[in-house]
């Protein structure tokens, strides 16, 4: 499929990578500084100068920072809104607020066009090789027209309804739920070194007996070991994802009172210097506040 | 090897029929009200009448509900402080606060006896097939003695030193994780429901692709199909040990606003009638604040 | 002084009532419904048939309901932004963000204009009694020339610099602080109530002896008595403002624990149907959590 | 009236001192370290070796740190409970647990004797002058009889019923809504300063305009002017009157948001070395929390 695709970060490079290699799709890609876009001639991309230059082919791909991004991508002069053939499709793997995804679906639809969320859980490693999970919601005939480069992307893909702000708050949602395990076993280690048990000890039990899952195992290791750089996902990162999911909630009177500590919780630590960190380093801050 | 056993309720019950059965031990067992003990005569125990002569073998279990229980049979009239002979362990399975571990460590080794701390992971199912998990702690030579009877009830035994305290407090700790899940899991069921997602597909993507762990999917099931009864593990129950978290944490000035948020959710719902429920019903709580 | 003003609800109406009678401004009154501009016509206010209209005499007061009226009224087609004369001043009384006051600075500053945030202290009673608390913040010059009227419509003044923003904030905490005692004397009844103590009992010793504070006397009668309508200040408004000066706090990365518990019992007391009694219903709220 | 005292601690001391004087009345005072006594024989004291010599004359006051001090007291060998003559009223003005409470109601019903709870409000410099708050709480009989010692040492008696328990549920509700104000103050002060405010223009709006308390401008001030030392009521202290609330709560299945908040940010300072600084250095917890 010719399809455009912006927004070329840590995970768009590698994302549009997978998509070139091995699958036969043609891409235009359009990233604001030139590099990366560049840097993806030799796999075979074709370099956009501008966004409408990337919205050619009718479908295009965005993933980018934020909804600020999104919005000046999409909105700004010269942007997708204008840009975008009648009938086209507006992917966004980006994590975006359920507010913006629905502005975006509204705008597009105004526009004789179609927005489809599909946010994407995994790391740019992940991507590279193709693995993500990516869940994805909008009108079901855009969605079937994008299926094949979804699947192309992801090891798995799912597809939760036709309202984009659904897929949203599904990527909302499972990362409230990791940064949760970081807090707990931040939380945990604390009390633990306080009490004169090696985190490595309790991890083996509950990481490996307990929950047997990945996810303990190498965010427990990570904070067991107090090693928090280089960052797999930059902790002011997380921080975004628990602001969108505590403004996702806001909409819908929902009381998250999990989500609101891991805000202050997030909030404490960049402003103590953090931000750049992993965000595993919440455990860091537990133990900060515990004098350890 | 011949040991004595207090406390007979469903996890007790099940750890002692294990001890009986296949694995050589004699048991001499005890329970405040004697059904449970002559329920076990036919498996081969010896019932005993009170709870000193459960301690005639020199080394006796305990399986109680509480710090009270334990109180009660250790330092109450005819206790085992007085009726466990010198030299003679006593092993504590219950879930006890770390105060009261220490306070049972310093009685025994006053009267010359003693204390190992030996609480276990699993609900009785997993007792009965001998499936727990095992986390010990205490004096070197006397987890040494009473290793057999350790590995003959759990699939697994860790040793965590030889501070009794430590070992609960290891068991504190993984309770708070689950019951962390249990909150996070209600929190994200709760928005999704608001956000038309239904809690199924969410739990295929996260509990599945994302955690891949037993405890996400077997929780989150159960609360995404609201099936609360019949209890696995008690709401009231959660929060006596998430109350026993707290005290830990507070003996050794550890702030754990996680555990704080759980306290609070779980008061509130044993106050609205919720706390012979499992203890997954925190997903209803949730529900039920968001007014769903 | 010749004035326009904008927006009529019950604070709007009674404000521009007490720059009308006795002190001798004139103003020009507009309101999307014009019902409330009428009413004001006997007290010799001129009645404005659009926005722009009221923008004739270069100084223009605004209260509104919250960021997306003030965005309407500004920077909506024939707002605000293209119908002030160069040099006018915009003084917004209303209890909008801080982003948004930054945002209005920008815009005025850019159309030559001027933009006063002055966000006000007390309910329509004492804006019709001219005894609010006024908090203003602007360029030093245009704070001097709309002096007159924002000394006109309260008892005291106080001025905060020259960023809105500063303004906006000192509001925003001191709405924070009130809802704080609510929810602090709601956990305290509940508490009391539990334990056989009449809260009116508690409330002569806190509210008189402790505090002599009439907030704590007036909203702790409210909460003993189970009175929360009429409402003085309905609860989602409360929840309205909680949520600015959570973003507010946001931006700086400021931790505020107190003020996410307030969101998340805020948020479940709407969901619960109370959004529209008297704040103070956080009481209702916390009586409720506890079974009561 | 002839009454026994003992605790001569800051708080004991100046109430004993205050009864000596100018009210008649003759105290045998004890203490545990000798000095605080002799000091007091000056001023009319008869200094008691033991803590059943204070108990002779049938009434005797406590004035004691926590549940412990109280317990060794009244159960401990030589104490109160042996050595009170039948009918003998205690009274204790301390600040225990509602569990201790009862506890020791229990026990002195069970000797014959009476017990009276009666929590004071306010620091050394108000007990010198008389001009605590009391409340009461205990046997209707018991309280008329000890009426003439708890008017002399305040300048206001509440007797809230028959239950020992319920005065102390308000003073430690009393106390909670104290520490709120300067968890509140703390997080307001701290947004403010990175907002640009000063701190004390803010208090002089709030606690003068607003709140009109002597609670917010003293303790405002002292947080606005970082003056934590020397410390009037130890911030170790108010952590364990924040968790004899929670307990209470705990006992009654009462959530307590606030308090729980409350506890994790006090046992984070205690735990970063701030136990010993005023209870007000919350206000410092929180902006380093913020990064000041």
């Amino acid at each position: 499929m010719k399809v455009g695709f912006v927004g070329l970060g840590g995970m768009g490079s590698a994302i549009a990578r997978g998509l070139l290699e091995g699958r036969g799709h043609e891409l235009a890609v359009y990233n604001r500084s030139r590099g990366p876009a560049e840097a993806l001639r030799a796999a075979g991309a074709e370099v956009a100068g501008t966004v409408a230059a990337a919205c050619g082919a009718g479908v295009v791909l965005t993933m980018l920072a934020d909804d600020a991004a999104e919005e000046a991508v999409v909105f700004g002069e010269g942007g997708m809104l204008g840009a975008l053939p009648p009938g086209g499709v507006h992917v966004s793997l980006s994590t975006i607020g359920t507010a913006m995804a629905r502005r975006l679906a509204e705008a597009h639809t105004g526009a004789g066009q179609q927005y489809v969320a599909a946010p994407v859980f995994g790391r740019p490693d992940a991507a590279a090789a193709r693995r993500l999970v990516v869940v994805a919601a909008g009108p079901a005939a855009a969605v079937e027209r994008v299926r094949p480069l979804l699947e192309a992307i992801g090891r798995k893909l799912y597809v939760v309804g036709q309202d984009p702000a659904a897929a949203i708050a599904v990527k909302l949602c499972g990362n409230f739920l990791i940064v949760s395990v970081l807090e707990g076993l931040g939380e945990a280690f604390a009390l633990l070194r306080r009490s004169g048990v090696l985190p490595e000890q309790f991890l083996e039990i509950v990481g490996g007996d307990l929950f047997q899952s990945p996810i303990y195992q190498n965010y427990g290791r990570m904070i067991a070991e107090q090693r928090y750089e280089p960052a797999g996902f930059k902790l002011r990162l997380g921080l975004k994802d628990v602001r969108l999911a505590l403004a996702a909630a806001d909409e819908r009177d929902v009381p998250m009172p999990f989500a609101s500590v891991l805000a202050d919780s997030l909030r404490a630590a960049v402003a103590n210097g953090m931000g750049d960190l992993d965000w595993s380093a919440l455990g860091k801050a537990a133990a900060q506040r515990s004098g350890l």
